[in-house]
């Protein structure tokens, strides 16, 4: 059911997506090609849905802020782009295709994802709704992206290749790398619905161990396709540090975590329930 | 005078820019180190300046706006960081000293860049003037910036490495690559002054000159200093295209039409000529 429900969302957001970046001059044709190559590639839309999915519980027009929902899977996808460069993890595939920069070329694949990450604020300044609520938007995001956010758990990332670290680091780096853009959807909608304080405290717990728990199941899918192949480098996981029953069990923890901040909500949160499971139980 | 002139704002601007990124986290500190770096180096802070100019011939209280400022150039730095990576144009040295990936690797460098670019974006949005202006300056540097913008004519010099290409080529190129972050500071004015119509205008056609103004001198001085070293790489510049000679009319040309657009406008703009004579006889 939740499948059915995020499938829908999904195409919208896939939709809308799709009608975004399209150019009339024919000399910047490679870079809105390589732009759209990595943006309609076959993505979760994880933050997206989750931005749609609040605004829905609290009876906003999602349809409405779909620009918005739009911002959050640009910088998603520009993180993507140049976390897969060569100089960062070197990657030749990503969602089942040829990464960015091995379909376009380095240089591409690096002035497309700044150039996603340059147009998530134009689409946020560019809608139509308060000025104030734009502005608000584009700050929550630019902190979230920026260099006390993910960009920080990026370079920290880079920091500790090939080293050992305890869990308490990688925890502590995965707030920033992967748990502060699963978050920004979740404060950018409490922003935009005006939801008791009550019920915004209890989304952010909520928010902070979804980013947990999707970094920890990345880490078991990742472990799990990487015992069919030959890895050289030395990664810090949670399967890595806990070991692979260990980071099930804490996956479970934390998806209970999240649910019970759900639960002390003053409205009925079930799709958030739904989509925790979805994500503790998720094969891709 | 010029000079004077000039270097006060450039103090203000470089003042301003010290106090602007420091973290208190020890594991953000080497991202930190890495974006100071880049952005405290010896600029020259023109696009910054012309802002500053504008705001103070339209008796703006300017040191309002010294964030705004600062976000062009970071939005510079940001491009000169990403355009030195050896994707790109692969330097090992900028404004005399070590380029950022040559000082902190790739990757960090990398990240620098993407910090720096979203940072902009959080200073305007934070700034201490109505939210309309905020999001109608964020859409202007967005645009400038991105996909239709600076990026595009990076991408586009990317595609002609190697190539020989036409002088009409050339400028459309350079109107993207140097052009569109020479006239943001100039619109980015013009939405704080609510100046007249007819003033815009010329304001905008004076950019448009000085933007070609400022690469036509560029590859005159790259030129100079070329002729002190061996360079491989085959590069299209009004120096290569047109020879040095007429490529020092060309300047002296553009000078005037920038200067032509200024003698048309309602207000003194005394300081906008000298500024063009001073880029117009530059010698960094």
């Amino acid at each position: 059911m939740i499948e059915n429900i995020l499938k829908e969302k999904r195409n919208l957001i896939n939709k809308h997506l799709a009608g975004l970046l399209k150019t009339q001059r024919p000399e910047h044709k490679i870079l809105f090609d390589s732009m759209n190559y990595s943006l309609l590639s076959n993505g979760k839309r994880i933050r997206g849905c989750l931005f749609l999915f609040i605004l829905e519980m609290f009876k906003v027009d999602y349809l409405q802020y779909l620009d918005i929902a739009a911002s959050v899977e640009c910088v998603h996808t520009y993180s993507l782009i140049h976390d897969d460069l060569p100089c960062m993890d070197n990657d030749d595939y990503r969602r089942g295709i040829l990464t960015n920069h091995k379909k376009y070329g380095e240089g591409v694949a690096l002035q497309a994802g700044d150039a996603l990450l340059t147009f998530a604020f134009q689409l946020i300044s560019q809608a139509k709704f308060s000025a104030e609520d734009r502005c608000k938007l584009i700050e929550i995001l630019s902190i979230a992206a920026g260099a006390e956010g993910m960009v920080a758990g990026q370079v920290h990332d880079i920091q500790i290749e090939n080293k050992s670290i305890e869990l308490d680091e990688l925890k502590l780096l995965d707030k920033f790398k992967t748990g502060r853009m699963i978050k920004t959807p979740v404060d950018m909608a409490i922003q935009l619905t005006h939801m008791s304080i009550s019920d915004a405290d209890q989304l952010r717990k909520f928010a902070k161990h979804l980013g947990l728990l999707f970094q920890i199941t990345d880490d078991i899918l990742d472990y799990k396709e990487d015992n069919n192949e030959i890895k050289n480098t030395h990664k810090n996981t949670y399967v890595s540090l806990l070991g692979l029953e260990k980071a099930k069990l804490s996956a479970e923890e934390t998806a209970y975590k999240a649910i019970e901040a759900l639960e002390l909500m003053q409205v009925d949160s079930y799709i958030l329930t739904e989509l925790v499971l979805y994500i503790l139980n998720r094969r891709t």
